[in-house]
C-alpha cells in the first residue's frame, strides 16, 4: 500500500484526491501496489466534503508518519510550498507538484535534495498541464540531442489571441470576456506580460541543457500591443499570431530562451493549436519535429499530471529518477543578436520611409485597410531591427517576430 | 559500461548504431552510464564500413556474452527474429524492437517470458516511429483511464491521401510516384490495405485494454477505392479524408479495433497531419484529448525510439518495467453494430433513391461534378448503413464513414 499526502486542498489538490481515487484501479495496477490519500493538509476545514476525515492542518503529521512516502505540492507559492517540499524531500519522501514557480526558482536546488535522499521530485503537471512534455525530454526522447523546444505554453493568451482573430473582438474586450470566463485572473500581467511562459519555458530550457536557465533573465514580450489589425495582415499573408515560448540550443553552445508574440504560417503545426489548448514541437537531432498537444491547464488535466508523478514515484521507490538540471546557470544567448525578419505595420504615407529603412522588404496591403500598410522585411539581426525600428517613430504602427 | 548487440545492419539497424555513437555523450548521460554498441549481427560483411569489425554472423555469440545486457532487434520478420528475441529474454537479456509484425504477433507471450527473467521487451519504435506513443500510455498519461486511441499510424498512405488532395492527381499514379520515392513498397498490400495499421492498432489496443488483441481479428478496409471525386466533396463540406485507426473501450468492456478511411473535419487535428507525418490522439477520462505527432518512420526517428527503449532497459537492470499486457484474449466489439454517419457519392439520376434509403440526411453538390451528387446519412447502424447502400447496387459510387 502506497500512501500519499496532498498538500492545498484547492483545485488542483481536489482534482488530484479525485483522480486517485476515482481511477483507483487503473491507478494501483499501474503503480504497482494500491495507491491511497491518507492526508490533506489545508488551513481551512470542509464540512460535507467526502474526504474531510482526511483533511488535517498540521504539516508535521505528514512530515512525522513515516507511511507517507510521497507527497503532492499543489497549494502553490515559494515560500511554505518550499519549506514544506524541502522538508519531505530531506525526509525522503518524494514530492511531485504542478507549482511552475516554484520549480522554475528553485528546481535545481530541490532536485539535487532529491537524489541525496534517494527520492523523485517531479513536475509534469507544471508545464502544459495535462500534456506529457516532462517525461518525453527526460524519459522518452533520451536517444536525442534536443535542438530546439517551442510552443505555446499560456492557455490565457492563447484564448485571447484566438477569439480576437475569430471573432474580430479587440484586445481589452477579450480580457475582460477571457476574466468574466474565470480563463484570466483578475490581475492578468503574469499571463499577458508573458512571465508564466517564461517560467515554464525557463523548467523547459533547464531540462534541455542540464544547467539552470533563470526565468527571470528569460526574454519576454507580452501580448498587450497585439491588435485587430496585425490579425487582418498576418490572415492576409496565410498566417496567424501565437504567442511563443522558445529555447534553443546556439552554435556556441548558450541557449536562448524568450517568450514573444510570432506571426506563425498556417501550415505550421502551432497555427492550430488554439483557444486554451497548449502545444509544444521538440525538435532533435535524430527525430526531426514531434508534436505534444492538448489541455495545458484545467482541475483534472493538470491533476492528472501529478498524478502520473506519483505513480512514477511509486514505481521508483528508493531510487532516484535521472533528471538532468544542475544548479550551475546557463549561458544565455542575447535575443538581441538573433536573426530574423520581421513584419512592421505602419501609415500609408510612410511608405517610402519604411522601404528605405528595411530594404529588400516585401509589401503587404490588406483590401479594406485603407491607410495603413504592411512590410516583412528581410532577415536581419534584431538589434539592428529595432534601431531602425525606432528611428521610424510614429510613423510605425506595431512589429511583429516571424517564425 | 552497458555493452548492447543489433541484430540486422539494415536501414533502422545501422541507425540504431549512428544514434548511439552520433549521440553517446548525451546517451550515456541518461543511461546513467557509458553505452556502446559491442556486436552487429548480420548474415553479410561491411567491408570499409566504420563498424565493420563489429559484424558478427553467429548470433550465439551475443547470447553467450555476459557482458551484453540489451539487444536491439531490427531484423524483422517473425521467424529468427522470435527465436533470437525468445533466446535473449530467457538469459535475462533485455530486447528491444522496431519489429511491429512480431510485436503485434507474439508481444504478450515476450513481455511474460522478459517478466519471467527480470529484463524488458520494448517495443515504442514498432508504432509511431520517432514519436513517443508507447511509453505515454505506458509511463506518462499512467493516471487516466484511456477511452480511445485513434488516429494516423501509416505514412505510405498518409502521403498518398495527402497527394491526391493536393495535387488532385489520382489513387494509381499517386502510388507510382510514392513507390518511386521509396514511400512505398513493390507490393504496397500491406499499407494500402490498411494491414500495417492493423498491427500497429493492435499493439496499442493490447496496451489500453492490458489484454491480446489479435490484429488479423481487427476489421480492415485500405485506401484502394478513395477517389479524387471523394476529395472534391470532402473538401466542399470542409472536411479531408484520413485512413485512421482507432481503438475505442465500449460501455459493455469490450474493445472496437478497426481500420478504415474517415472523413474528417478540417478543425480536428488529424486533418492536419500530412504527407508521411503520423499523428494519434489519445483520449483519457481526466486529461480529454492529447495529440502526438511526428515523423511515424524512416531511419533516424526509428533508430532514436529504438535506443531511447535501450537506455530505458539500461535504468532499470534486473527490474521489469511494468507493462499491461496479458495473454488473455480481449473481446473485441463488432465493427458494424457502430453508429455513425457516412458519406455516399452516387449518379445524379440516382438522388431520389439515395433520399428513399437514407431518409433525414443532407445533400452535397460540387459546382462542376455534374452527374454526381454527395450524401451525408444520419447516424446509423454501420450494418444497417451496408445493407441499404448494396441495395442500391450501381446508382452509388462510394462511401466512407464520418469520424
Amino acid at each position: 500500500m502506497i500512501k500519499a499526502a496532498v498538500l492545498g486542498y484547492g483545485t488542483v489538490g481536489s482534482g488530484v484526491v479525485e483522480v486517485i481515487e476515482g481511477n483507483n484501479a487503473q491507478i494501483s495496477k499501474k503503480a504497482g501496489d494500491e495507491l491511497h490519500v491518507k492526508y490533506i493538509l489545508d488551513l481551512r476545514d470542509f464540512p460535507g466534503d467526502p474526504y474531510e476525515d482526511r483533511v488535517i492542518h498540521e504539516f508535521d503529521t505528514i512530515l512525522n508518519d513515516p507511511e507517507i512516502s510521497v507527497v503532492c505540492e499543489v497549494m502553490g507559492g515559494v515560500g511554505a510550498a518550499y519549506q514544506f517540499t524541502k522538508q519531505c524531500l530531506e525526509a525522503g519522501k518524494s514530492v511531485c507538484t504542478s507549482n511552475k514557480e516554484l520549480v522554475a526558482r528553485h528546481g535545481a536546488e530541490l532536485l539535487e535534495t532529491a537524489r541525496s535522499n534517494r527520492c523523485n521530485y517531479m513536475f509534469e503537471a507544471s508545464v502544459g498541464g495535462g500534456i506529457p512534455l516532462i517525461r518525453p525530454i527526460n524519459s522518452a526522447l533520451t536517444a536525442e540531442k534536443i535542438l530546439e523546444v517551442k510552443g505555446i505554453v499560456n492557455g490565457t493568451t492563447n484564448y485571447i489571441l484566438t477569439k480576437m482573430e475569430k471573432e474580430g473582438a479587440d484586445y481589452n474586450e477579450v480580457l475582460k470576456k477571457a476574466q468574466e470566463l474565470g480563463y484570466a485572473e483578475r490581475n492578468p500581467e503574469a499571463d499577458v506580460e508573458g512571465h508564466d511562459a517564461c517560467r515554464k519555458i525557463a523548467i523547459l530550457a533547464s531540462l534541455v541543457t542540464g544547467k539552470n536557465v533563470d526565468s527571470e533573465k528569460v526574454f519576454a514580450e507580452g501580448i498587450t500591443e497585439i491588435s485587430n489589425d496585425d490579425f487582418a495582415f498576418a490572415n492576409e499573408a496565410g498566417m496567424t499570431i501565437k504567442l511563443l515560448a522558445i529555447c534553443r540550443l546556439m552554435e556556441d553552445d548558450s541557449v536562448l530562451a524568450m517568450v514573444a508574440p510570432f506571426m506563425v504560417p498556417m501550415d505550421n503545426p502551432l497555427a492550430t493549436v488554439n483557444d486554451v489548448f497548449n502545444g509544444v514541437l521538440i525538435t532533435g537531432n535524430m527525430l526531426g519535429d514531434a508534436l505534444f498537444y492538448g489541455r495545458g491547464a484545467g482541475k483534472l488535466p493538470t491533476a492528472s499530471a501529478v498524478v502520473a508523478d506519483v505513480i512514477d514515484c511509486a514505481r521508483h521507490q528508493g531510487k532516484t529518477v535521472i533528471c538532468m538540471w544542475e544548479k550551475e546557470e546557463a549561458r544565455l544567448a542575447d535575443a538581441a543578436e538573433i536573426q530574423r525578419g520581421f513584419f512592421v505595420r505602419a501609415r500609408e504615407a510612410a511608405k517610402g520611409d519604411v522601404e528605405a529603412a528595411f530594404p529588400g522588404g516585401r509589401l503587404l496591403d490588406v483590401p479594406g485597410h485603407s491607410g495603413e500598410f504592411g512590410y516583412f522585411t528581410p532577415v536581419m539581426r534584431e538589434k539592428d531591427f529595432l534601431k531602425k525600428y525606432q528611428e521610424l517613430g510614429d510613423k510605425v504602427l506595431g512589429k511583429i517576430r516571424l517564425l
